[in-house]
């Protein structure tokens, strides 16, 4: 199942070209259905918090290595993204004039479904309601030079997330392709991950309780690089779908 | 004005030993009114993010130097703390197995009250609704050892905040006190920050939508210290109050 939000907050489920409008993002159908290509669609949760893993493939640790070292982690490297930096599919990603090196980063993005608070490793991914796409974009020049990554990660519209929320995926060995018009860019797969998306959610509920709707973002694969104002990129997920974007200068 | 937060989460305005419940954070009296002793307050704000000034006090700067550095900031140094880490006046702090250094950091905390977005310096305060009092409590251990401060500072209940927050505040000088079983361990003012309230909003603002009820931690003054099982912390904020909580081992 594919789970929209669309219009002004509501939530709905995607079928073809029809969205059929629910009560909540599992709730009851309302009846009511739109036409998909008439719906601006909106970010597909509201996260009280998103918590994302760096450095959680080794292509990606070996490329950063001459500014963030190249010693694979012990355990998930965590930080969090602020919820006013999410962005829906097919709205523009700012490029502030603070910032000359903007780069994307294609990821894997785990939506939760019910509260998790210290729950091991082989039950986590019951917890999960589903699956989507997300684009870490990162000013790379202020997170080398920033007390912590918040400016680098963290300003309005760095997180494009979306489209939908694929319930019915299995996580375990996906891939996750990032493209710059049209030319591919990223491929990873989410079998290579360092920690496995059960392990993470495992790990983080260790300490920090993760409400329904909160996002997990997984890590990036090798091959980020920068954006330019007028980019379109496309983050695909197999087995969920593609969030598409374009760059423009920020106003 | 001091608003509060009670019961199963209602807002209300304090006076004397009575609270006026209100619609909403500035609302309407509804008329009710119950005795402020009878009532656990919860956090006074529900925040959709926690941004927090790092090194803002000379003094707490060369404290840390061994491990972070001695030199001043050239702008506010920023990280987040995700809202599972609030904890209310009163809750006890959950001292976690996998630390062996919890520390204490008494702070003003901001409220935001109207949304600031690129809002200049001279400006900002117009768009604060109150202050109140925060403990910033951080895993030092972790705090030196993780990738970024998440576990550091976003555990459950790492974020003692309340227990009101007061309306009528001019945050441009006012003393910041923390106390360990009653007996004083730090003292700042606010005059001494190296980047005031002020300016920090607008610092944020400029790249970081703030929304009303987010929080903006401004930096804890020397004296930073260890917390143990059955500490007493309390946090004064000269013109709000005193937030008050005692560390619990973690169940």
């Amino acid at each position: 199942m594919k789970i929209v939000r669309f219009g002004e907050g509501r939530y709905g489920v995607l079928e073809g070209p029809w969205i059929y409008a629910t009560e909540g993002p599992l709730g009851k159908r309302t009846g009511e259905r739109f036409q998909l290509a008439s719906q601006r669609l909106l970010v597909p949760t509201e996260p009280s918090k998103i918590v994302a893993v760096g450095r959680n493939y080794l292509g990606h640790i070996k490329e950063m290595g001459r500014d963030f070292g190249n010693e694979p982690p012990q355990e998930p490297g965590l930080f969090l993204i602020a919820p006013n930096a999410l962005l829906p599919h097919e709205a523009p990603i700012p490029y502030p004039a603070w910032t000359r090196e903007l780069h994307y980063e294609g990821e894997l993005a785990v939506v939760i479904g019910r509260t998790l608070r210290r729950v091991p490793e082989e039950d986590a991914l019951a917890y999960v309601l589903g699956y989507t796409a997300a684009n870490d974009v990162t000013a790379r020049d202020k997170q080398k030079t920033d007390l912590q990554w918040v400016r680098a990660k963290s300003a309005d519209g760095f997180l494009p997330l979306g489209p939908w929320i694929e319930t019915e995926l299995d996580p375990t060995d996906v891939a996750v392709r990032t493209y710059i018009n049209g030319e591919l860019r990223q491929e990873g797969h989410t079998g290579d991950l360092i920690f496995p998306v059960a392990r993470i959610l495992a790990y983080i509920s260790g300490f920090m309780t993760l409400y329904p709707g909160d996002v997990v973002l997984t890590g990036t694969p090798e091959g980020v690089g920068p954006l330019r104002v007028g980019d379109r990129v496309e983050v695909a997920v197999e087995g969920v779908g593609m969030l598409r974007n374009e760059v423009v200068k920020e106003a």
